[in-house]
């Protein structure tokens, strides 16, 4: 399973950006990075393109010996504690941000994760999902994004669109905020119920859909007008993005505590953003109709 | 102690806000605003004026009871442990983000701390301190600063200038990046040796020589001529500022678990900031000097 996840997370990189490529208009730049305690990965990063600001698509394969405080953020359900902190982890992580304030910005995950003896219960598990964040409301970007992860889901008995839809929002949670860092979309982990093969499967069909799941919506947005103010808010919006990658997220923790490259754990973060002491939407604004349903999210299908 | 401490905050923030409006040309916003479980507090925000990109200075006087995890991160000392979990805490916190990127931020903290009866050990202490994070390194600031500092130790039997500066490169240090946030100044907490009365007046002159270190520096170079890159350099070291904050402040943590003004901890926040994948100074620039600086932290007087 690890050689055909490796294989799986580089073929979907490839493929990803492959289009990206072609719809930006200039190419990716490349690292290949190693890890001092096992393992590394490829990073692929667009900028000073035509249609992203900044755009990263990361593969990483590491294995070692956890930290106990990594281990705490890793996850693989509480019975593996802080032992048994033996690893192995291969995942893609992708995060696009487009320049149209229009555009929304999307990320997605697609990672496997052993744990000491594969023998042991919990000793594997699958983790990933996409969800699309953005500027200003569309309800038929929001819908079709989720219909095309609910295809997936309904495709497999191990997947629960209702399920991960729910945790997506829950997991995308800006709790000093109140409010969701995106609309959400696709989220689960610890994805270790029946066999391997249907697990893999399963997420194998989510990688091989993200791309028709997200760039209509971008190839849709990418030329729509916008004015300054447009564009203020993106900024804004994406300070929002800065704060739950930096407080909140998961996989950014456990990078900065394996010390993972931090230039590919931070390629999340947006080329600019923007804090504004108070800034408060106007009431029945289009950006109060974005707000409103990061506070509340929506049922989209 | 506690009507002390607040008078003293308050009285401070007048007597800087005052020279800071008189510099930037424009007035700041205020906001005062009460907290649910106890207390509340006094913001202060200058914006689009200037001088300061943003600025705000704020004071808080809150009590009520901790939660375990804001007990943690309010320190005190590892006696308190998890008990003892009412609490009593007022400060007077600033940070000013100047538009000229010649012009060096700055942040200040004073802050007095009660838990658990007044009569037990490690009941109450203070904390503060100053440090200055230019994105370009002019040496004679940085040993005005410092000096102003010292200065302010050295006339208080209670104070170590020498334990207080390394103090502040041990705690603004961004780990992920092994550098530090700024070139430092001091940084002391849990002070409560010798008497409450010999602690609140070294904090009490700190808290009246902040403006003697700082103004001069900014009079000389708020005006400075500077080109686009280094505007550019600026956005891409307040993106450090945000990573620190978010990812390692106490203070920070500490009012996002209590339940603080979300508007008044994040205040600290530049308005802009910017992640470019792996930015490096080009060799001998001065925006390497800066992160030299940054990564080897020098005496400065």
């Amino acid at each position: 399973m690890k050689d055909r996840m490796v294989n799986l997370v580089h073929e979907t990189q490839d493929q990803i950006c492959k289009v990206l490529r072609d719809l930006d208009g200039v190419d990716y730049r490349e690292d290949e990075w190693s890890r001092e305690e096992g393992g590394g990965g490829r990073s692929r990063v667009f900028s000073n393109g035509n249609v992203f600001e900044k755009a990263g698509v990361n593969v990483s394969v590491v294995m070692g010996r956890l930290s106990s405080d990594a281990a705490k953020s890793m996850g693989g359900g509480s019975a593996l504690g802080d032992t048994r902190l033996d690893f192995f982890a291969s995942g893609l992580s992708l995060v696009l941000h487009p320049k149209n304030p229009m555009a929304p910005t999307v990320h997605a995950n697609y990672r496997y994760f052993e744990r000491g003896k594969e023998s042991e219960s919990g000793a594997w598990w699958f983790g990933g999902g996409a969800d699309l964040t953005p500027a200003y409301l569309f309800e038929e970007d929001a819908i079709h994004f989720h219909q095309a992860h609910k295809e997936v889901c309904d495709r497999h008995a191990i997947a629960d669109y209702a399920k991960f839809k729910e945790w997506c929002d829950d997991y995308f949670y800006i709790r000093h905020r109140d409010e969701r860092r995106g609309i959400g979309g696709i989220f689960f982990d610890d994805l270790n119920q029946n066999s391997k093969e249907a697990c893999f499967d399963f997420v194998e069909d989510c990688a091989g859909s993200f791309l028709e799941a997200y760039v209509p919506i971008l190839e849709k947005r990418m030329n729509e007008p916008f004015t300054p103010q447009n564009k203020i808010w993106q900024q804004i919006r994406r300070g929002r993005y800065v704060e739950f990658n930096l407080v909140y997220d998961r996989g950014t923790t456990f990078g900065l505590n394996t010390n993972g490259r931090i230039e590919s754990i931070l390629m999340s973060l947006p080329e600019t953003a923007r804090w504004e002491y108070c800034q408060e939407p106007v009431s029945g604004s289009p950006e109060e109709k974005v707000v409103e349903v990061l506070k509340h999210p929506r049922e989209w299908v």
